[in-house]
């Protein structure tokens, strides 16, 4: 097979299959492996990208511990990115070689009733999955050298020199942008910025409840910052969370564990004097979901759901309290963005200075190194680390 | 003492105890005794009314058959009636003798964050409760012959010729509109209108999905129609409430008992192409809400909680599905209505011939048949029987 080595001019590599670097997922919780592997040219409505840089989010790291379906491997992880298109499947009229563009797991068709709706971000057409493979024809672009199949992740498979991805999931950004912030649009920040944006459409003025302190909970604070929330409340067990948040426009800490005899809710509903106008739960414990709902203004209060710590968590509330109470409940999948549009606007706000990316990205590897951000998160000492796959 | 007996002129009751007939719950279940009691005269920001007419709404069977806590006997049911103003109590300012009122179970003492608020229609000030007392000083205006505590209910009590009522649960209303439609707006048909205009806020062109077609169900019918949706689907296990169900703009039946292997979520998603925009629990089973979230329109859907079958009963939802659909979930209390402003303006809508009063008063009796009333409903025949205090 005529292997394209990577480095060579781009024109060459078109229609041929890529011979290339990624860091290989063999096992669940074992330390990726960096092997060649062959990336197959795209297909119809698919574009081969040279990804530039991409970072640890935290969803590739539940899936690569997963011992049980849907986990599957040998997989190649990595969903949060920025790359440059290399070449494009037949039918790809939305981006040319050159391009620069960050991948997003949530598809956009553009076509759907939803995807053609701004009240809805879930594409009917190319439904969101933690499928292994490519969206339309269900089978992957990646083998190794002995030519196993590997798996595709969240349909972007980032931690690899070059991937394929559906032209649904990409959205073209400015190259201006340097990499490394370019690349958090792509997932985490996006997500968290969004749910306070435009999931819960925080109000000026308003007060917010954030229960966890991670890179979501961090970027639902800016989210709200941005919105112009008055009063922001960081709730978490980790004391040393409210240095860092005060960055991110928290304003009040809560140690979770410092309540005394009061629960987390009726300390926030002494606080603001009847509660939060909107809470965020971006631990993923359903326990919590019901302290953030009693965190909440009764009348109009708003609790968003940001995570879920397994498929089968039952969230419970009282029915009392629902029907008596005004509050609301709602998740937000990727912030409730439109891949296609929202992010542009993010874009723009990151250039007009108002949507504060640096302050994320704690550390930077080379993607040699790619484990040491396993072992960063791990520890929890990055919000984000970039990986770059070139210095 | 100075008993003041019912016919005589109002001038010459107002301060001094009124004698008159009321029905009386003594015991869970039994049948109310009409007897003479003595109602008080208005206390600081309390009006004596002389009730016109009362109807017979869901929670007063509900607390007239419970027999734990907060059940209490003797007691005089009722929340839904017109009364006229017959003496108003200190600092009473916003009605006089002779206007004409109805009762609203839920306060808005107007001066609060909550009552100020559009927001909310949850007073702070005065909270809702089921106490037995009048809301500021916890005692009642009603004692029997005897001269024991007959205890209140709702803030109403309009089983009674006579019933005092604090200002903050009163609703002034045009005189001309019949009684036995105005206080239909006292309640259940405000709450079901509300459910669909303000706490849903159906819109036009939209698809409504309403488990359970009781009076609530079909006054959120109503309000779906009044607000402009296209398709108002009614699910009961009752085969007859579909042409019941048409007068109330009902354009789809869907027996829950009549589904073969299919759930009905799983029906309603194959006849609306994708869910419902809104669906409305009028049952309240909190198992139904489970199923009224699956049958809503990912993206956007909402959920309505309209009732609850016991108070301690937990309503349970996938946190995976609440995550991943984009849908929401509220509860609506009194329809989301502020009891001060929004009663007028389905008052107007009433009067402009919008909103259709008639065809919920299926019975009428006199107030010696008070108990025809609760037979009516519990064999599920009556929507609303309307009980004549006087012919
Ligand atoms: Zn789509
Ligand atoms: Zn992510
Ligand atoms: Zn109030
Ligand atoms: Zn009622």
């Amino acid at each position: 097979m005529p292997f394209v080595m990577d480095g060579k001019c781009s024109t060459n590599t078109a229609g041929k299959p890529i011979r290339c670097r990624a860091a290989i997922a063999r096992k669940p919780g074992e330390p990726l492996v960096i092997e060649e592997v062959i990336v197959a040219p795209p297909n119809s409505r698919e574009v081969r990208i040279k990804i530039i840089c991409t970072s640890l989010c935290q969803s590739d790291v539940t899936f690569w511990k997963l011992e049980i379906p849907p986990a599957i491997f040998p997989r190649i992880f990595g969903h949060e990115a920025v790359g440059v298109v290399e070449s494009v499947g037949e039918g790809v009229h939305e981006v040319v070689e050159g391009d620069t563009v960050i991948p997003i797991f949530l598809p956009d068709c553009g076509e759907c009733t939803d995807c053609l709706s701004d009240r809805s971000n879930l594409c009917t057409k190319l439904p969101f999955s933690v499928s292994p493979w490519m969206d339309r024809d269900e089978t992957s672009r990646f083998t190794d050298i002995k030519g196993e199949t590997l798996y595709h992740f969240l349909s972007v498979s980032s931690f690899s020199e070059y991937t394929v991805v559906d032209i649904a999931h990409l959205t073209k950004i400015d190259p201006a942008i340097p990499p490394n912030r370019a690349c958090l649009l792509s997932c985490g920040v996006s997500t968290g910025v969004g749910a306070a944006w435009k999931t819960a459409k925080v109000e000026a003025g308003s007060t917010v409840a954030i229960f966890g302190l991670g890179a979501i909970g961090l970027a639902v604070a800016e989210g709200a910052r941005l919105c112009g929330a008055k009063r922001i409340i960081g709730i978490d067990v980790n004391q040393d969370k409210f240095e860092l948040g005060k960055k991110f426009g928290i304003t009040d800490f809560l140690n979770s564990r410092n309540c005394g005899d009061k629960s987390v809710s009726q300390i926030i509903i002494e606080m603001t004097g009847g509660g939060s106008d909107c809470c965020f739960e971006c631990v993923g414990l359903t326990s919590l979901v019901h302290e953030a709902y009693a965190s909440c203004r009764k009348g109009w209060g708003k609790t968003v759901v940001m995570g879920v710590d397994h498929p089968e968590a039952m969230l419970s509330l009282s029915s009392f309290e629902v029907l008596h109470s005004g509050k609301s409940l709602m998740g937000s999948f990727f912030g409730g963005l439109k891949p296609k549009t929202d992010i542009k606007i993010l874009e723009k706000r990151y250039k007009d200075k108002e949507l504060q990316l640096d302050k994320f990205v704690t550390h930077e590897v080379d993607f040699d190194d790619i484990n040491k951000a396993f072992d960063l998160h791990r520890e929890g000492k990055s919000l984000r680390c970039v990986i770059w796959m070139k210095k």
